[in-house]
């Protein structure tokens, strides 16, 4: 039977999760999973503070590391979002060995900072897609349940429906993606498809992060741009008067990039799972 | 005496403002440079409301050249950020006669944009500094008869201490220069001192844009970076552990940018004058 065991690790790039969520994500990983022999290890710094982060820059760096060059481990799953990503991606990178190059990675939010310097470093295993800390939202089992059949089996229905294995494609938070554009950890995207998502930001931050990203001449050569859901968005002062699609429209427009329509991603439990580059066939 | 009128245009490239504030500012001109003839005409498009917007991108794109081009204005001032110049930069930089290459220009914060675009495309008579709307501010005469002294006069008391005809000098609100940093809108800032502040951004905003800043190539040839004050801070959760200035010689250190110190701007009524490239001969 051990050929046949899935180890799944789990990091935290960011922020800390607390050990109830852990204990529910492998609760629900073998209730869903029960004919299958999945462990759900999370790596001890998931748990560390240091100020806003799970552990120092160190102690971060170090726990990834850690899983994604342990052969052990089928898949890296990363825990939350929250902030941190971006200042351990440049160390991590040179140190990746082959197996963790071979390696399944799933996160989004904060984690795109380092989902994105991976895919600059060339891994092709990466995903944008739910978070072991999404079981605390209400209908979370959802979005954790269908990260797992991703991660296990790479099910064709846990993927945004316009995936094919025909286009390049990738994922991002909006703000995570503006904040990599120009740094070290910036991916080229030329022909892809890129879903945009984004939460909590004022509709005023949403122009303007579309301004920039949209204005930037390596996102110009992408195939074009599809929308997701921009949750939770603060109410602006004053009223804004547009949606976030036009506004998206609007910037489609001016810099010449496809608006291809919506994506089903968002921060939400029905936020689908969009692989990095060309779908894997299932 | 007409050769010694002094006319003083203001525009709102972003947000607008109410007509008190164009009141409040005329009489303290008046006040404090009663022996002078100034004039300081609000164009009416300060006024005027378009959702988030002082009028639409077309309304503020026109005033803007409106009072640019016009050869009765010595200066132009912004009267307010907010938000939206970013918005109308590209459309009205081809615009720009020789009149309004010769020009002063006055303003911060989002205005920032605007003002890079214009360095960007070779204007000389550049500054960041107070705006009209910083007479809304408690003690905020004393900011507005700073940025008066600087338009009127290019009073050495306005400027920022560090500033020298002998350095160029670049100054930035955080937010508004990591959004234009890869547009076309980002100026040359090679071997500049560049000065950043922020508002109103929790601290692990703060270490993302600076993230974004100084991993940025044209940023890493600047001379150096000083640091502004950061006000307004919301309460990080958790708490951040790291101020403004750990965090900025936490990124300079990794960048390779000097850390120079601090600089005396902000959203503040202290907010100092700082000339884009070197600082005009009193």
């Amino acid at each position: 039977m051990s050929e046949d065991r899935i180890r799944i690790g789990v990091v935290a790039p960011g922020s800390p999760i607390d050990a109830g969520i852990a204990d529910r994500v492998r609760n629900l990983a073998m209730d869903r999973f029960s004919d299958r022999l999945i462990e759900i290890c999370f790596h001890p710094q998931c748990f560390l503070a240091s100020g806003h982060f799970a552990g120092d820059d160190s102690a971060r760096a170090q726990a990834f590391l850690d899983f994604a060059n342990d052969e052990t481990f089928h898949a890296l799953w990363f825990a939350r979002g929250g902030y941190g990503a971006c200042r351990i991606a440049e160390r991590v990178v040179p140190k990746l060995s082959d197996v963790a190059r071979r390696k399944c990675y799933l996160g989004y939010s904060d984690a795109g900072s380092l989902l994105a310097a991976l895919y600059k470093a060339g891994l092709t295993g990466l995903a944008h897609g739910p978070m072991a800390a999404d079981i605390n939202r209400e209908g979370g089992e959802a979005a954790v349940e269908r990260a797992l059949s991703y991660l296990i089996d790479r099910s064709p229905d846990a993927l945004e429906a316009s995936v094919t294995p025909e286009a390049d494609a990738a994922a991002f938070n909006m703000a995570i993606l503006s904040q990599i554009l120009g740094t070290p950890l910036e991916p080229d995207l030329t022909d892809h498809v890129l879903m945009l998502e984004e939460v909590s930001e004022h509709m005023y931050r949403i122009d303007r992060l579309l301004f920039h990203i949209t204005g930037n001449p390596g996102i110009r050569k992408v195939a074009g741009i599809r929308l997701g859901r921009c949750s939770n968005i603060p109410a602006n002062e004053p009223d804004f008067a547009q949606t976030e699609e036009q506004v998206m429209r609007h910037w489609c427009q001016v810099s010449g990039i496809p608006y291809l329509g919506r994506a089903d991603i968002g921060h939400d439990i029905d936020n689908k799972v969009v692989p990095f580059g060309s779908a894997p066939t299932a």
